[in-house]
């Protein structure tokens, strides 16, 4: 399969790499500086410019989205413009542009996280985006011609993340990226759609 | 109590008026062009402008906020915007500006739908929004001050837009506008908090 991978370079997208990768997926590496191409998901024509570029493939793979942390109190007008731009409408823009290139029995794997069901200190706008995104992809799910797929991967604290976020989510226990890769190729290879995939 | 409430001129709000008026409390009547005093939910300057005039009071509640409806494949970008401005950042503008100036132990009540948990045909952007707002409400119930509450109502289609909006809804049993009035007293007058109240 021809799979587009959105986020190839963060800790995620490296995981969700070498995943494809093992299994004989050609991965076509996207980052918003670094990758095989190049890509502002929060601008919708940037969007559209990437897939005119890449032409035709199987699978749209998104490892990335912006969002901001702040106290309630604190959340500024640019701190939800960033977050709703990224997480997303970042992320719909992925699927909705792709409608007219993806192959028949395509598919969407998102990305929301642990915190759309359980908050964190500062976390609004991220359980808040979160909850919107796994929304979209039980919603969507129902409407997708070709019979394309679309599912969310809602992973918890990555090992891989613990030194430098741990301290933000106390208690919680972090999972191996390798795991959460795996429910990413769980998704483009298998036969679910509308699906919330929890890494917990 | 003093209750501000937002879309008071509305299928919802003129039940939700009624209800509260009718256990004595004191309703502001807020609308986008009626009411005692106007407000364009998706400014966030402007809902600041209500509360100073307003000065203070124990209850928001809103029983506003447009969404787009339409097919994934036409969603434009406006249809977007608008949903994001009215039906999400509207009631987020009714949270946040409101901290200043509502009293201890106040409350706040807001809204989404059954589409939340139950896509309808052109329903993509009413379930992200619907969605979002829910997690809003449950991540903000963890960080408010001076022991506020919020909820948010998610109510089945109305009996009385069944006229108009039931062919979108097939199959599902409409409610009384009555009984949905009676889930936003509970949120004003009730000990919950960071509860979707659902009235299917």
């Amino acid at each position: 399969m021809k799979v587009i991978l959105v986020g190839a370079n963060g800790t995620i997208g490296s995981k969700v790499l070498g995943a494809l990768s093992a299994v004989g997926h050609e991965v076509i590496r996207v980052g918003k500086r670094t990758g095989d191409f190049q890509v502002d998901m929060a601008d919708r024509t940037s969007v559209r410019a990437l897939y005119e570029k890449i032409g035709s493939f199987d699978a749209v793979v998104n490892a990335s989205g912006e969002v901001a942390f702040a106290p309630l109190a604190e959340l500024s007008t640019e701190n939800w413009s960033l977050s709703i731009s990224n997480k997303l409408m970042g992320q719909i823009h992925l699927v909705q542009e792709a409608l007219p290139f993806i192959h028949e029995k395509g598919s969407f794997t998102l990305v929301s996280g642990i915190t759309s069901e359980i908050p964190i200190a500062a976390g609004v706008a991220a359980t808040t985006m979160n909850r919107a995104i796994e929304g979209f992809v039980q919603a969507s799910a129902t409407e997708l011609p070709k019979g394309l797929r679309i599912n969310v991967i809602s992973p918890n604290l990555l090992k891989e993340s613990e030194a430098v976020y741990g301290p933000f989510f106390p208690g919680f226990i972090a999972v191996e990226g390798s795991r959460v890769a795996q429910a990413f190729l769980r998704s483009v290879m298998g036969v679910e759609t509308g699906q919330i995939i929890r890494v917990f």
